[in-house]
Order: C-alpha cells, then sequence, then structure tokens
C-alpha cells in the first residue's frame, strides 16, 4: 500500500501553489473522452484512463467515439469479473490484476475503468458479467487482491460503481430506495472493502440516485461514507456523464468529471466551475483539495518517476493468466451418470451444436468490449484439443436471426443423430449481456429451449454448456439434461477451457457466485423487490439478496450459491470449532477435507454462518470464509478458517453501527450453500 | 526411424489382393485438391495432405480453390524455412518440425509439404524464402531434425521440390542443365540427407525439367537416383500438376499425381491409366507398387492404429517454439557504434517508420500462406515491449503505392526529425517473395532507397530492420547506415523478437544461410550462369554457387555466407586438428570459443574445410561442420566437430562416383565465411 509521505504532500503542495485556477481545473474534468489535461509547463501530465474490466480497451480519438484505426491495440481478453468470482482463488485475483495492470501501464494508460463489483441483485441486469457476485463477503476476498495487483503496476484501480447501480434500466437518473442494513450489509461491503483494505487509488462514482441523490453529487455517499467513514484519501471519478450539477459534483466529492460528449470546456466541473469559482460560489480550496489528491494519486504512480514501471501487453503470460481462470472458472453444474468427462478416443465424430460454440465475445458488451488479440469459441478449442483423430462438426442450431430456427434445429438433429457425442453450446450474448439494457426475461433467447428439447430427444446424453454473463433459465429440459456445463465469459482463452474441462484434461473447480434460480419470479428483487422501478426503485428485499432470501424463505433455486461439481468426490470431517475470547473475540474453525475419488481436484470449501437467535432478523446463514484446496487423489487437508467479530455482526439500523450480539451461533460447513455437511454450534 | 516389417509387408500385399484396379487407381492421384481416395469397404481412408512450409493452410473446398470457410482452422504461423535455416539450430530443426506434424495432424492431415530445401542459386527466386540456403551441408543439417521432427508426430514430411527446382520463372517447363559435379554436389545432397538420414516419408518432385525430361517423369532423377540410388522406399508426390505423361509418370516413378484442376478423373493417373493398364500399355504390378508404397506410408503413420496420434494446433507451446526460432533467427548485419542494444528508459519518442514495420505477411506468397492466429509485425512488437514509457509513433515512410512516396517520405522526416530514436523497417513483401514469379531485380521496391537515405541525413543513428526471404540491394545507403538488422520472415512472433533484439532481451545469434552480393551482377547466376533462361536454363556456374563462388573468385558480398554479429564479444584459441586413420579416415577438429564480452550471447562457430591440391578443380572452400554455442560472459568451451572423408571428398564426373584426393587439407574455423579466425593444414 503507498502512501504519500510528508515530503511529496509538501511538493504537491508547492506545485499547486504554481498553478493557475485554470490549469487546475483543467485537471479535474476531462479533455479527451478517456483523459484529463495535463500542464505542460510544470511537467505534469494528462491523466489517462482506459475501460476496462476484461482488458484494455481499444485506443478512441481524442473527442470522438471512434477507433483510433491503429493495427497495434490489440490486447489480451481477460476472463470477466464474474468469472474470476466463480473461481474463487484469490491468488488468481491478484494474478489477473497484476497482468491487467501491466497491461493498462503497456497501453500507457494510467487508470483501469475496474473491477465491477455492484451486487447481482437480479439476473436480468446487462452488466452482471461486469460484475462478481450476489455475496459481499466474496466480493471482498477477490477484489481486494484484484486491485493490489493491478496498483503493484503501477496502475490505479477505479473500482466501480459506487454505489446501488445494480441495473441498467434509467440508469442515468433511476433513484435507489434501500433501507440501511441492506445498504450496509450487502451494497457497500465491497467498497468498502476495496477501499480500506484494498487501497483502490481510485473510485468510479454511479451514474444512480441513491435517496434523491445522483451518486455523483451524493455528499452523504461520497463524504460521509466514502471519505470520512472509511478515510478515502483516493481519486472519486464520475461514471461518464454521470454529473448534472457544478456546485454538488465540487462540493460533495467528484475529483474528476469524465464524460462521453466532446464539449470539454462545458463539462460541470470545467468552464461552469471555473465561473463559480470566480464569482466566489466556490472556494478555490475546493479545488485545491482535488488537484492534491490527483497529484497524490499520479505519485502513488510513480508518474513522476524515471522509475515507473513500463508495462506490456499481449504477452504469453498475461495469456497463461488468463487461460488459468477461465479453467478454475468453469462450474460444472450438472453430471449425471458421470458422463464427463468425455473419453477423447472413443469419439470419431463429434457434433458441436448453437452459435455460442462459435460466437465471440470479446467485441460485445459495449465498454468492457476488447479488441482481442484473438479469441478460441468453444469450437476453435475442441477442435484445437481434439486434433485430427476426431471429425468435429459444427451446426449452428439456432441464431440471433430468429426466423432461421427451424431449418437449423432440423440440420442440428440429423448432425446429432450421425455422430458419436453431441455438444450443445447455448447461452446469452452482449446483445442480452449488455451495458446500458437489461433484459426483460430469464428465458434463453433465439430459440433455444425448443433446440435443446430436440436434441435430448435425439441423444439424452449430450453435454450441454451455458455461456452467460448472468442467470438464465434451464427449466423447460434441465430434468432431461444429464449434464451441465456454465462458462461466465472467460477471456480469450475461454474456449479451450471449455475443451479441456469436457475431455477432463483439467477437473472442473468453479462454483457459483450468484444463484441461479428456477425462474425469475423467484428472485427476491422481483418477488419481494421492485425491479425495474419507474423513477424510483424500492429494494423492498432489504438484506434478503441472492442465497440470503432462498434460505431464509426456503426457495428451491435451480443451482444454489456456492454450488460446482467435480469429476472427483471430497469428503469433510473433523471439524472444530473453538472460541476465543481476548480483545477480539475469535472463533477458530477447522476441519478435513478428503479427496475420496480417483482424480485429484481442488475443492471450494465454504463456512457460513447462521446466527441462532437475534433481536434483528438475520439471514439463515451468511458466507464467512472459504479456502480452495487442491487435493491429490486419496489426499487430506485440513482447513482452518478463522472468523472474528464481523463474521458475527450485522449492522444495528437502529443505532447506525455493526455490532453482535452474544448468543448461540452455528457454523455451516460445506461444498455449497446447500450441500453442506457438517455443522456446529458455539456460545459467545 | 519407423520401418515396415515382414507382418506389416504381408498385410498390405493381402489388402492390394482385394483391391480392384479401379479401387487401386484412385488411390494413386488426387480427388480432391489435398487428397487421393480412399477404399471405404477395405477401411482405407483418404490420404490428406496440406500446405506448407510455414504452419498449416487454411482449408479449402474438396473441388475448388474457395476458402472452407471455417473459423477454426487458423493455425500457428511459424518462421520461414529460411529463418529456421538462419538460426543454424538443430534442435531447433527438429522443435519445429515436432510443433509443425503436430499442428498438421492436429488438422486432421496426414502429410504437410514441407520443408523445402532447393539452393538458393540466385537472389530473385521467387520462392526462395520457403528453402534453406545456399550451402547443401548446412540444410542437410538442418533437414534431417526438422523431417524426424516432423515425422515423430504421425504426419509425413514431404521434402520439395525435388529437383533443381531454383526458379520460378516458366516453373512449369524451364529445362535446367548443369554438370554433374554441379548436381552432386550442390542441387541432390540436401534431398539426399532428407531420404537417407532423415527418411522424410514423402518427397514432391519438381515442376520443372531436368536434362529435358520432367522431374515428375524422370527416369533417372526418380528411379536411378532416388530410388536405386539412395534406396528410398517412401511415396513421390507431383507438385500439384507436374505430371505431363501417363506412362512416363507411372513408369518413371509418381506415387500420387496432384494437379490444381477439379476434373481429378481426367488426371493422368486416372482414367488414362485405367485405360493404358486396361489395354496392357501399363502392367498391374506397376500400380501395385505404389499402391504397397502409399499403404507403407499409411502404416508408418499408424493410420490403422487405435494409437494414433491426435495432434492439436495453436498451442502455446507451438507459439513458443515460433517464438525461440525467430529469436534465434535475427541476423544482426551491422552495428557500428555499438549502437544496438538500445536503452529503453532513455527514449521517450520513438520513431518507427516503413510499410514493413506495420505489414502483415502471413497471408501472402500463396502456398505457405498461414491463416495464422495472430502476427505480432515490428510495430505491435515494439509496442509491446516498450509500454507505457516510450510513445510510438508510426509513419509509413513508403507503400507498394509508390505514387505516395514523396508525401509520405516527408512526413517520416518529420517524425525522425521529433523523436529520440528512430527505426526504419524496410525490405520485400510477398508481393516480391512469391511463388510463381521471380524479382526482376535485386533492389527495395517502394522508394525504400530514397526514404531510408533521406531519413539517415536527418538521424544518422537510425536503425534499419530489413525483412524479406532473399538477398536484397543495400548498396544506395549502406555505408551511411551504421545498424542493419535483418530478419527472415519469422512467423507470427517474429516481429516481437525483433523488438526483444533490438533492445537487448535477446542477443543475435543468427547467421546468413545465404551471401548477400552487393549488386546483382556479382551473383554468379548472372554473372557466370544463365538466369532466366527461356526454355532451358543453363547453370553454368556449376558448382559456384554462393560463397563458393565468391570465395574462389575473390568477389566481395555485401554480407558474407555466415555472418551475423552479436552484442557481445567471441574470441576462437586453441585450433587442434587430428587425423586419425582407421578403416574411414577421422580429422578431429578441437577449439576453443571464449566470450569475451559482458553479455552472454550464442555463437555459431563454424568449420570450412579447403583442398589445397588437387586434380579436380575445388571451391576455395567449403562448410564441413558448425556448432552453435551458448556462452556466458567471460565463459570459454571447446568446440570438437569431426570430420569424415565426405567432408574431403568431391564427385568425380570422371568416374561417376564421390571421391577425395590425398594430398593437403586446411581446415578453417571462424565466425562467418569470412571472418576466420584460425587454420591449420593437415594431410591425408
Amino acid at each position: 500500500m503507498k502512501e504519500i509521505n510528508q515530503a511529496t504532500k509538501q511538493r504537491i503542495k508547492e506545485m499547486i501553489s504554481e498553478m493557475t485556477l485554470e490549469e487546475k481545473v483543467s485537471m479535474i474534468h476531462g479533455n479527451g473522452l478517456f483523459r484529463t489535461e495535463g500542464i505542460e509547463r510544470l511537467g505534469i501530465p494528462p491523466l489517462v484512463m482506459s475501460d476496462g474490466p476484461m482488458g484494455v480497451r481499444k485506443d478512441y480519438e481524442n473527442d470522438k467515439w471512434e477507433d483510433i484505426g491503429n493495427t497495434y491495440d490489440y490486447s489480451t481478453y481477460f476472463p470477466s469479473n464474474m468469472a474470476l468470482a466463480a473461481s474463487w482463488n484469490i491468488d488468481k485475483a491478484y494474478e489477473f490484476g497484476m497482468a491487467i495492470g501491466a497491461e493498462a501501464r503497456g497501453r500507457a494508460k494510467d487508470v483501469i475503468l475496474g473491477p465491477g463489483i455492484n451486487i447481482i441483485r437480479t439476473p436480468l441486469c446487462g452488466r452482471n458479467f461486469e460484475y462478481m457476485s450476489e455475496d459481499p463477503y466474496l466480493i471482498s476476498k477477490m477484489v481486494v487482491p484484484f486491485i493490489k495487483g493491478v496498483q503493484t503496476k503501477d496502475t490505479a484501480a477505479c473500482v466501480k460503481h459506487f454505489a446501488a447501480n445494480n441495473q441498467e434500466f434509467e440508469r442515468l437518473k433511476i433513484n435507489v430506495e434501500m433501507d440501511d442494513r441492506a445498504l450496509h450489509e450487502i451494497y457497500l461491503p465491497g467498497f468498502k472493502s476495496a477501499v480500506e483494505e484494498g487501497n483502490s487509488y481510485t473510485i468510479m462514482s454511479a451514474y444512480n440516485k441513491l435517496r434523491g441523490e445522483f451518486c455523483s453529487e451524493s455528499d452523504y455517499l461520497l463524504n460521509d461514507i466514502l471519505r470520512k467513514g472509511w478515510g478515502y484519501d483516493g481519486v472519486v471519478i464520475s461514471d461518464w456523464g454521470a454529473v448534472h450539477d457544478t456546485e454538488k459534483a465540487a462540493k460533495y466529492g467528484i475529483d474528476i468529471e469524465m464524460n462521453v460528449t466532446s464539449n470539454f470546456d462545458e463539462y460541470y466541473l470545467a468552464n461552469p466551475l471555473l465561473e463559480k469559482v470566480r464569482n466566489g460560489d466556490i472556494e478555490e480550496k475546493v479545488i485545491d483539495e482535488k488537484v492534491e489528491r490527483i497529484l497524490g494519486l499520479m505519485f502513488k504512480l510513480n508518474i513522476f518517476s524515471e522509475q515507473r514501471y513500463r508495462g506490456c501487453y499481449n504477452t504469453s503470460a498475461h495469456r497463461e493468466t488468463a487461460l488459468e481462470i477461465a479453467r478454475e472458472a468453469i462450474v460444472l453444474l450438472k453430471n449425471e451418470e458421470n458422463l464427463l468427462p468425455l473419453k477423447d478416443s472413443s469419439i470419431k465424430t463429434l457434433a458441436v451444436i448453437g452459435e455460442n460454440a462459435d460466437a465471440k465475445h470479446s467485441t460485445g458488451g459495449d465498454s468492457a468490449q476488447i479488441k482481442a488479440l484473438y479469441e478460441y469459441t468453444p469450437l476453435t478449442g475442441l477442435s484445437m484439443r481434439l486434433g485430427g483423430n476426431t471429425k468435429v462438426k459444427y451446426a449452428k442450431g439456432y441464431s440471433n436471426d430468429e426466423s432461421l430456427s427451424p431449418e437449423l434445429i432440423k440440420e442440428a438433429i440429423e448432425l446429432a443423430k450421425n455422430c458419436d457425442e453431441t455438444i450443445v453450446v447455448i447461452g446469452l450474448d452482449h446483445n442480452y449481456d449488455l451495458e446500458g439494457r437489461d433484459r426483460t426475461d430469464m428465458k434463453l433467447p433465439y430459440g433455444q429451449d425448443d433446440l435443446v428439447k430436440e436434441i435430448l430427444k435425439v441423444n439424452p446424453n449430450a453435454i450441454i454448456v451455458n455461456i452467460s454473463g448472468s442467470p438464465v433459465e434451464f427449466e423447460p429440459w434441465i430434468d432431461d439434461a444429464k449434464v451441465l456445463v456454465h462458462s461466465f465469459y472467460a477471456g480469450m482463452e475461454g474456449g479451450y477451457a471449455v475443451a479441456e474441462a469436457i475431455f477432463g484434461d483439467i477437473n472442473p473447480s468453479g462454483k457459483l457466485p450468484v444463484t441461479f434460480p428456477k425462474k425469475l419470479s423467484d428472485s427476491p428483487a422481483h418477488c419481494i423487490g421492485e425491479f425495474p422501478g419507474e423513477e424510483s426503485v424500492q429494494y423492498k428485499e432489504s438484506i434478503f439478496v441472492g442465497y440470503r432470501y432462498f434460505d431464509s424463505k426456503d426457495v428451491e433455486p435451480r443451482f444454489c450459491f456456492g454450488h460446482g461439481l467435480s469429476y472427483t468426490k471430497f469428503k469433510y470431517s473433523d471439524l472444530k470449532v473453538n472460541v476465543i475470547k481476548g480483545n477480539q473475540i475469535e472463533v477458530k474453525v477447522s476441519f478435513n477435507v478428503t479427496n475420496s475419488g480417483k482424480l485429484a481436484g481442488s475443492e471450494i470449501a465454504q463456512v457460513y454462518v447462521s446466527d441462532l437467535v437475534s433481536s434483528f432478523i438475520r439471514p439463515e446463514k451468511e458466507l464467512k470464509g472459504f479456502d480452495k484446496i487442491f487435493l491429490e487423489a486419496g489426499q487430506c487437508k485440513n482447513v482452518e478458517i478463522t472468523l472474528d467479530e464481523s463474521s458475527l455482526a450485522f449492522y444495528n439500523d437502529k443505532e447506525s453501527r455493526w455490532t453482535y450480539e452474544e448468543g448461540d451461533f452455528k457454523v455451516l460447513v460445506g461444498s455449497s450453500s446447500r450441500d453442506l455437511r457438517l455443522e456446529e454450534t458455539f456460545s459467545i
């Protein structure tokens, strides 16, 4: 964690003292679509930013949304943040951060606009794929190493979108209303960790309103919570076009106003701000504080140092990182009769069906799009992997042009009938997982349900692979499918990882970071809460988001939070819970996990805590620890997880503080939120 | 080396006995642009072939030259054979072979149409980039491990083009005339090694005529030399359209006739052959022998085995091989004042100039073209390597549309003036290094000489990088340029290797496998021999090809055979030559090489032999041994190279046999053919 020392602070003050008001103001708003202005005479460069969470976006003209059109702004296309979260691997989060940080520097960026950590409140949010989870604990554990990784490379992370930006519908103006417990227990913890533990140098304020104020102009959010509450000394960057008021943005915490238009001088924090300072509406020291933070950021990034990390991009090491995460992100949802892994030697002809088998996703999604050096689709990955002894035959099966469906389905059925094995790759694409628009339902589009049903009729053993950035509904055929593999958008190597998993080169080890409900109406935002709202949206479900709802209200999801199968079996045993009372209470949880199957594999052992008696309403249980452990066949490892007071605590909204109540708690240990193998009660 | 055992031979005979004449004939000619017909009822698949020497070509429709249009026939784009030869690294030749063999199998091919090993007789041959060298010894040393590597992967190499296919002008019918010494000492040894030592399962007969007979219908070449002389039991595949006569092709050694047209039944070895067998002009056993060889090939390739290697393609391991070869293939031609390596930290702005900096070459060259997964240009490589601390600015400088020259040069000069360093990337492209057409002169096209001259005026320290598959003329500006780096087309990672070399991440270690003359008229084919001829071309220069000419006739080349600088210095010492007379004479040559500089690096130590007195005319000297050795700074290694009788021998054209004459010989040891550091005379 890089801190600004006294000498640097002094130097910053001196630099500011040499600036004109105009120069200061030029530093706090966009003077390009992805940069501020520098002050050449003082040796201060522009601050250069870039999307986004899946890699460094291609370059645009400074003042218009047109590709700069060069031939060398390809970059590594990393797995989505959701895919990373599905790995539950905090080491990989750090490696991901380092790699994307290095690529950003390699492309001469100072700030990479990620990670995205908004809570998955509804399966429908178009931007879910850019986020991580429905669970704030999992988010916190993943986001901290990610940010630290990025920032080791003299690149600033920009954790986003602060806060409660959980839908795309009317995102530019929707007002989010939720109670204090939901805010503090669900929607803020990820950001708190990003700031307090991750030391994110920058944070992006969201488009939407929270409790009636735009997040980018919210004294409560940016000053009371972020700066005063969490002691944040970094830079707040507005989402592009999120500012609507010069005075509020200036006073309530925006350090850099960015926008999508090219009339840079007319930005709220440009000429209008200058005017207000000149006529005394805003004190110049408000500007000075912003410039001080921006210069502080520049020093943290070694911008004024000859030793600044120079970065690199498109490296094989970065691709390897992308591949390793893609591998660990694959979630084996269903594998009846142990149909997987397939044995390549017994397959002379393989039918690969489905547009998503042959679809590249890197170019879509809007701001998260990547000009990828290459992208392996599942079809490419399967062909590369299987080589010359298996004839891979492809039929599209469905198309985003649905009028083609009957013919495509017919062709696919014929193919499936005539091949030794069939793999159907379905799911969403960035027409649905898309910034700026939410889905309207949870169903698979393009007639895919019909396709899968028909294929399963001719081949009940067909392997179904779903690729999507959000939960989708599998109900029309899920009982008939024996195998279902899921991959979130997993980057340039994602299609190869799918092939590796299907043929057992790797043993799937991902777990869902989000509940897959059976149907949309089971989702708490839709059955209790409100979605998408009109001018306002009420988060009436409060803290009952994701598994907190499904478990507390005993609603059976299709695939629960934390679910993910393996080709081997894990046994849990010897749970010991030891309460240690010192200054702070600690609860040491210890148990053994044994790989009782015949293949090596990794298990994500999950520890949930249930507050058995409370004067406040509590969820049935909450995730408070996990460990991803690799075990050879037959191997046993002891897992130790230490809970602390935060593991027991809730936000007391009557007293506006975090607290816990003494009494009985239960520790639940298992392989998913609904596959709990051990439990023990303890008292505080 | 895979041999066909007796049981297999018996099985082959039984298989043939079950075939109809029509089935046999279907196996010995193309029934697709890249395949023969299989015999399904006997479980015999088609034999599937693919271009080419730089990787597995994209797939075509069976019967027309149209892309099959699938999205997964991308493949690894390897360095050209000439680049491989420039590495002088026989281990890398083996690795290259294994990688391309695996890719061919991965793409379900049985035969990869390479390597190309025709002698570089003239700088102008359009296909030089597909070949290796002007020196038969270097070719032999590189081609043998290459072929062995390919064939470990159950893929057949197809060494080409047999023989004397040294120009593209009228290649389909030109008649090559040369004396016996040239044929046996220069043009055949590579093929002999490929067959005898490399055990190439297949060989491609050339388009051209040799001594009045088409190579694909030459009893002398295919039967006397290849089968009887060298004991070849493999398959001879005609170049595509090289057959002109049913009877000659059938009797004189073609096993599979391929062509570029789709009237497969009308091929000379299709219906016309059937007719001739039926009416008794050709005995059926002639066909049986061909089928026997083809089935033998299929058994060698494990085509009938469940254990056949399945292959894979686009793997990171293959890319790593491509990169390692590209690195070792870079030849540092000139480096005055030790301007290279550049120090990245001192460069804030870098001018990169020249169309070849930004040009992708994978898609060109005709049959050697590759649908590459990606290709790093030098501009991309430099940008990736330099990262965010150096601003890379690009100006095209020249264009294949020469009308743009004045404006482009002006722009480039401005850029060079205003940047800390300038790199100019020039050379040829596949409009010139192109199958089917020779160049008309040795000059750089597109006004590049003017560009370089002008750039050197404003920046005498500009780094010049030449990329071409053949020697080009540098005379108009070479004395003014302090640095010249050369890269043959070096595959998908080639542009990155250039960047690594310029910035000293790697120490250049390639050596020229071909002489770069000062001007075309210095080249023996042009000043003594004939080129391109009309109906016939006379190789009047005889054995005086490449350095054999320049050294014997004392003509100074611009850059001599075997030349290549390093960032460190190598000292040679302690030469010992020890003649051991047993059944066969052996000459043990031992010397020390010391890295006397400050950087680690590899040296290619070369051993030449000079026959001091001979009753036959001999070249001044000939390469008879080399070793590529890696040395840490200060390290010394002993190199031992054993010469044998072949190192002393020549082809006695009066007696039609290889022989040597007793007397005095000289061993010359050094860093290039003209930078000889040690010598010693010995007597036999």
